[in-house]
Parts: C-alpha cells; sequence; structure tokens
C-alpha cells in the first residue's frame, strides 16, 4: 500500500471508514504517533487520546502526578458504571529514536507498501488504538450502549522510571472504588506474528550487587593476604552450580545470569583488596524475591563473611490462571487470526505486573519485532485484525 | 648511637676503623647509599664501587648494555684467575623513594639509634658494602692474597626490567670464560632478624590473561545469549578447585591466585558479550611454566572455546641442591648469628634465578623488613655481623 493521506480533520469522526480504518484504528494510530512523546515528555498524546474517548462518551479523568520533572500525566476513562467491568491498559510515552537513520521521520507516521512506520507504531500507540477503534465497533453494533463497563488506563510513564504511572493510577482507581473485574494490557506480545503468544504472567526480577572484602597482598604470599576474588568465586560457584528450578505448569525455568564481576587490578603481582559483582535472576512462581534474597545473603556469609550484599526486586513473579477473561481473549485470537495462542509467561516485564496485584490481567498486542529499534513499525493489517480481535473479545466477555 | 661523621675523604682507605665500621662496610654503605640511584638512573653508584675495588686489586670491567634510554650501566670485577671462582653478585639501583615523609633525607645515609637509614640501607647497598668489606678483611689475614678467585657481579638494573643488567653480564661473563664456581647473591632474605634464612632457589612465576567472547543478550532471554562470564566463572573454578601441589623436598605449595576480573557492564538487565581475568602462578620445581600453560590453555579451551589466552614466564623455578658453598654460608651464618638458618625457596623473585643457569647460587643478606618502604634502613650492628658472616663464608670455600 502506498501513502494514502488522512488528517487530524477525521479525529474521532463517526464516517464511513476505509476496510483498513476499521473502527478509526489507522487515523488515530497516526495521530497519536504524530505527538513527539518520548518518555518523559507528553507530547499531547494523552490530550489528544482523552479528545477522542470523550467524544465516544467516556468519563475522561486526567491524573497528574509527581512534582517538577517528575510530573507525569496519565488518564483514567470510564465508559458504562456496571460489571463486568473490562479495563484496556497502556502507555502513551515512548522510547528515543535511537542513533541510527530512519527511512523517514520517525514522528511522520507514513506508510509505505502497507506499513505504518513511527516510534510507538507497535509499542504501543497501535495498540491503544486498536482497543479505542474496537470500543466504537462493539458500539456501532449494538446502539451506542455497553452491558458492563470500559475503561482505559493510560500512563505516560511506563517507558522511564514507572513510579508515578500505573502504580498511583491503580491506587487511584482503588480509592475511587473502580478496580476492574479483568484488565488487558495491550503490550506488543508477538515474536512474529499476529496470534502466537497472549501473556498471562511474567517472572519477577531480582538484582544483587555482592563486595566482598578481603586483605590486600604481594602474589607471593598468599597466606599473608585474604584473596576477595577466591571468595567471590567461590559464592558465584554455589549460586550458579545448581538450575534454580526447571519450571512450573506456566513458567519456564527460573534464570541466574551474572552481569558484571569488577576488580580492576592492574598489578600482575597483588592480591587485590576489593571484588564486586553483580547478578540478576528472573524468578517464576516457584520463588519469592524474599527467599532468593534470603538465600543469596545465606551463600555469601558462607563464603565471604562481611561482604557487602545489596539486592533490589524490581518485581516478583505473577501469574492469571485461565479465567473468564483469558478465555475470551484466546477465543478471539483464535477467531481472527486463525491461530491458537500460545499462553505465556516469558519475557521481561510490563506494568501488569503492577496491575495483577488488583485484578486478573493477561497482554495481548501487535507484534514486537521492531519495537524499540529504528524504523519501528506495523503492518496496516495487523492494526485492523487487532482491532477485530479487541471487538471480538468484547463482545464474549460482554455476553 | 647517636650521628657519627664520616665523610667521603676515608673512602677506600686502609685506615684503622671502629669496630662498628669493620672492613670499612659503614663507610662505603654511607658512600653508596648517598648516591641517588632511583633504577634506571646510576647516581655514580657503580663508579664509587669501581674506584674502591680497583683500589683493592680487583680487575674492574664496566659493561654498558643497551641503547639510549636504556643503556644500563653493570661492572664485573675480578681478583685472582684460580678456582674456586666464588662470585657476589648485586645490584646498586634503589626503588623510588615513595609518597611518605621519610624522617631524614633518603639519600642523607644518617645513623640514628645505631640504624643507618636511607634507600638501598638493606636492599641491597649495605649488603654489597659487608662483602666488600668482608674481602678486606680475608685479605688483611691473608697478606693480601687468595687462593681462588673473587669475583663481583654488580647490576644498575635489578629493581627495573632487568633486561640489560645481570642476564647481558652473564652472557658476557661465559663468552670470557669467567664462569664461577658458586655465586653468592647479597639480597636481604631475612625476615626479622640476622641469620633467619638462607634462600636457596626460587619458585617460578606466570601471569596470565584470559579473555572469553559470548553473545550479548537480554538477560530476560538467556538462551538467545552466551554468558561470558559464566564460562568464565566455570574455567576459573576448575584452575582453582584443587590445589596444584603440597609442596616439594625445599619448597612450599605453589599458588595460584586470580588477581583481577573485569567485565564493565553496568547495565543490570544485559548480558556482556566479553569477560577478562587475571592470575599469577607462583610455582615450584614440580612444575615448569610450558606444563602450566599447556594445562590453562586445555582447560579454557573446554569451557570457553576460542577464548584469547595470553600467557608470560617471568621465570621458572630453581634450586641449588645443599652443596659446598650452601654448606659454608650455612656454616658460617651459624656461627656468627648463633642461629641455624632455614633452608628457603618462598618469597619473590630475584636476579638468582637468571644465574641458577650457569652455577649453583645461594642468597643471604640484610634484614629486609624496611625494604621498599619509607625510613629504610638497617642496624649497623647487622652491616657488621653481615661482614663477619661474608668473611667467615670466604675463609671456608677458600680453605
Amino acid at each position: 500500500m502506498s501513502e494514502t493521506p488522512t488528517g487530524n480533520a477525521t479525529r474521532g469522526a463517526q464516517a464511513p471508514v476505509a476496510q483498513e480504518d476499521a473502527g478509526g484504528v489507522l487515523t488515530l494510530a497516526r495521530d497519536l504517533i504524530r505527538c513527539p512523546s518520548v518518555t518523559p515528555d507528553d507530547g499531547c498524546a494523552i490530550d489528544v487520546l482523552a479528545a477522542v474517548l470523550r467524544q465516544m462518551g467516556f468519563a475522561v479523568t486526567p491524573l497528574v502526578f509527581g512534582e517538577g520533572g517528575a510530573r507525569t500525566p496519565n488518564l483514567f476513562a470510564r465508559l458504562g458504571t456496571g460489571h463486568p467491568h473490562v479495563c484496556f491498559a497502556g502507555h502513551t510515552d515512548v522510547v528515543p529514536v535511537g542513533d541510527a537513520a530512519w527511512r523517514s521521520d520517525p514522528f511522520g507516521a507514513q506508510i509505505h507498501d502497507g506499513l505504518l512506520y513511527g516510534r510507538g507504531a507497535c509499542d504501543m500507540k497501535g495498540g491503544i488504538a486498536a482497543f479505542v477503534a474496537a470500543v466504537r465497533c462493539y458500539l456501532a453494533r449494538h446502539g451506542g450502549r455497553v452491558p458492563g463497563s470500559i475503561s482505559l488506563l493510560i500512563t505516560g510513564d511506563e517507558e522511564g522510571p514507572a513510579t508515578n504511572g500505573t502504580v498511583r493510577v491503580l491506587e487511584w482507581m482503588e480509592a475511587q472504588g473502580q478496580v476492574p473485574d479483568f484488565c488487558l494490557v495491550g503490550e506488543p506480545t508477538n515474536p512474529q506474528q499476529m496470534g502466537e503468544v497472549i501473556k498471562i504472567g511474567r517472572r519477577g526480577s531480582l538484582n544483587a550487587t555482592i563486595t566482598v572484602k578481603g586483605v590486600q597482598g604481594h602474589v607471593a604470599y598468599p597466606h599473608r593476604a585474604d584473596n576477595p576474588v577466591h571468595r567471590l568465586l567461590a559464592l558465584l560457584q554455589e549460586l550458579t552450580a545448581v538450575p534454580l528450578d526447571t519450571g512450573s505448569e506456566w513458567f519456564e525455568p527460573s534464570s541466574l545470569q551474572v552481569t558484571s564481576i569488577d576488580v580492576g587490578n592492574s598489578a600482575t603481582n597483588v592480591i587485590p583488596a576489593t571484588a564486586c559483582a553483580r547478578l540478576n535472576i528472573r524468578f517464576n512462581d516457584l520463588h519469592t524475591g524474599a527467599d532468593l534474597s534470603g538465600w543469596i545473603r545465606t551463600v555469601c556469609a558462607r563464603h565471604a563473611p562481611g561482604a557487602d550484599v545489596q539486592i533490589r526486586i524490581s518485581g516478583e513473579s505473577f501469574l492469571t490462571q485461565p479465567t473468564a477473561g483469558v478465555d475470551a481473549l484466546r477465543d478471539a485470537v483464535a477467531k481472527v487470526t486463525g491461530h491458537a495462542p500460545r499462553l505465556d509467561t516469558g519475557g521481561g516485564t510490563s506494568d501488569a505486573r503492577f496491575i495483577s496485584r488488583y485484578c486478573p490481567v493477561a497482554e495481548f498486542g501487535l507484534v514486537g519485532a521492531s519495537m524499540h529499534k529504528a524504523d519501528e513499525h506495523v503492518p496496516v493489517a495487523d492494526l485492523t485484525q487487532l482491532t477485530r480481535i479487541y471487538d471480538m473479545f468484547l463482545e464474549r466477555l460482554m455476553a
């Protein structure tokens, strides 16, 4: 498909749309990409979205959290007040353009050969546009009414520190009695093609920094020194000797990776005074951050008493056991794409780890192959397909 | 003892000397310390020594090796031409003064409370002075004649790269048919007090740098990466798992020390591309540098095929089995100090490793506790005692 001119004039319009712009998905995706919302800047993306949702009848609540440079714009919008309350969660901020050259303006939203190019095309302005378009399609079939309620939790701080984003909006939602019955996160979950993967959980993540202090000395007299490198080797050997587990029903095996060891001793005849290692654990539901922390500290104490052990748990693992929401999503994906999606818990972390504390949550979106890279893009056909999937998901869940 | 004025006017003089200046040891030690011969500078120390030796009847050959900035002054001096030919080896260069403050000028050779202060006092201008003084005493008792011959191999490059020093002089000596029957190195061998240790060998030394290349990747997807830190840990684990040996008749156990590991990866979510480790082995006569190199390469190849392994052998181990020279030295030390010296092969390396290729060699000198430190010093009484030991050693060996 060659360049198809569209403009802001069609934003939110209820006019008939072309086949590839079902529910206005392409128009909204392009409008959002044209807002240069490189985290932590908002680039008016949330305002553009808020205007569309208001026009569709959503009650829109802008939620700005944080002070000064950490001020983060967020948005909660809800249509209807009943149950089931289905929430779509996503982010309008994008990662930087990067150093590599793009074939066209990263914020130009141009279309070449059926592919929509732009930062955020698949991660995840395209996903947001598809959900909004799906709601339009659903409402068009149901006379503008929804039996339960549909909401959107949108943050401008997912790619950044994620401090004043989803976490704060969820606290606000709980305080307002607006906790959903099910949440769908629109992150790109498919590795290569639409319909491959629904994520129903994520592994937890833990970072540890271990600093061992020894006694410096000459290599010719090791008995007068205490080599901290050897103590560090011994404790890392124990930490890496046995796999943490062999995986569980829904999770692949947990993984411990030593990411750095640093001593910085340039003298070949000197036993150094200090040695430092850093490691990351991605852990499944057979572990907790606290259990793993305790294990690391015990091993360190055995081989290097007095070692300084700093541990930060970025997130616990979580799992949404297949429920009505997951079933509806799986069914919709299979019907629209012809593929039976795999229920998966692999990969990195997302804001779903925060949402899982409040309600069942699953993730399904576009193909992520080009995300965070130069020439990020999404096939226009995938946008249309995702709109149909979200529409059918709403249809099944609201039935 | 308080400050005792001595001056250059007494240099080489045959005038009667005080009890503490037997054979002129104190005078010569002070004259040598006053030459600021911080390696690679000579500070005229070799000229001062050459003048003294000529006056005593030695045939002195200055030997300058190397070009430009690497020009190294050395000296070979021999008294007599017969056998046994006993050679004394030493160096006039000293290590830098260092950053710490000294109680008096490091090149002032002042005496406070019976201690002679100065850079090189114990390492090893004091040792050179004691040997020269011992020869004077020996000659005084024997009518100025020696039955065999006595020589000195003196270099100005022991504390530096040692390229154009002892190694080159030995080559010259061999070419001239002047290889000794026994060599005594005057390095400070005693840890705390005179008479503790005679060194009859040294361990070898080997340095290895091992660089493992892996495949960089995200910690959440370890199966798509190849963590070089884990390969490095595995090979270091194997290299350090079992002691190299339990020692041999004259040597303590060999020792492998990992001196540094460096990755330099600051990202907590990235598996790095490269990891580097450095290690040093001090090895006894149960190993050779070649055998150890082969073992290291085999272990690296098993855990990290393609790893870059750089190995440098600074010196092989060597041992002088107790012979006539060692017996004479042990006997002299015991008689003068009242202690039975331990025959030892521990500690760092010295030029004795080069000499051992040509003839039996042993090392005995002053107490090394203050060497390479601020306020390097030697008790004047130790200088006198060492002169007596060397004198008695000559007496026994020439008998």
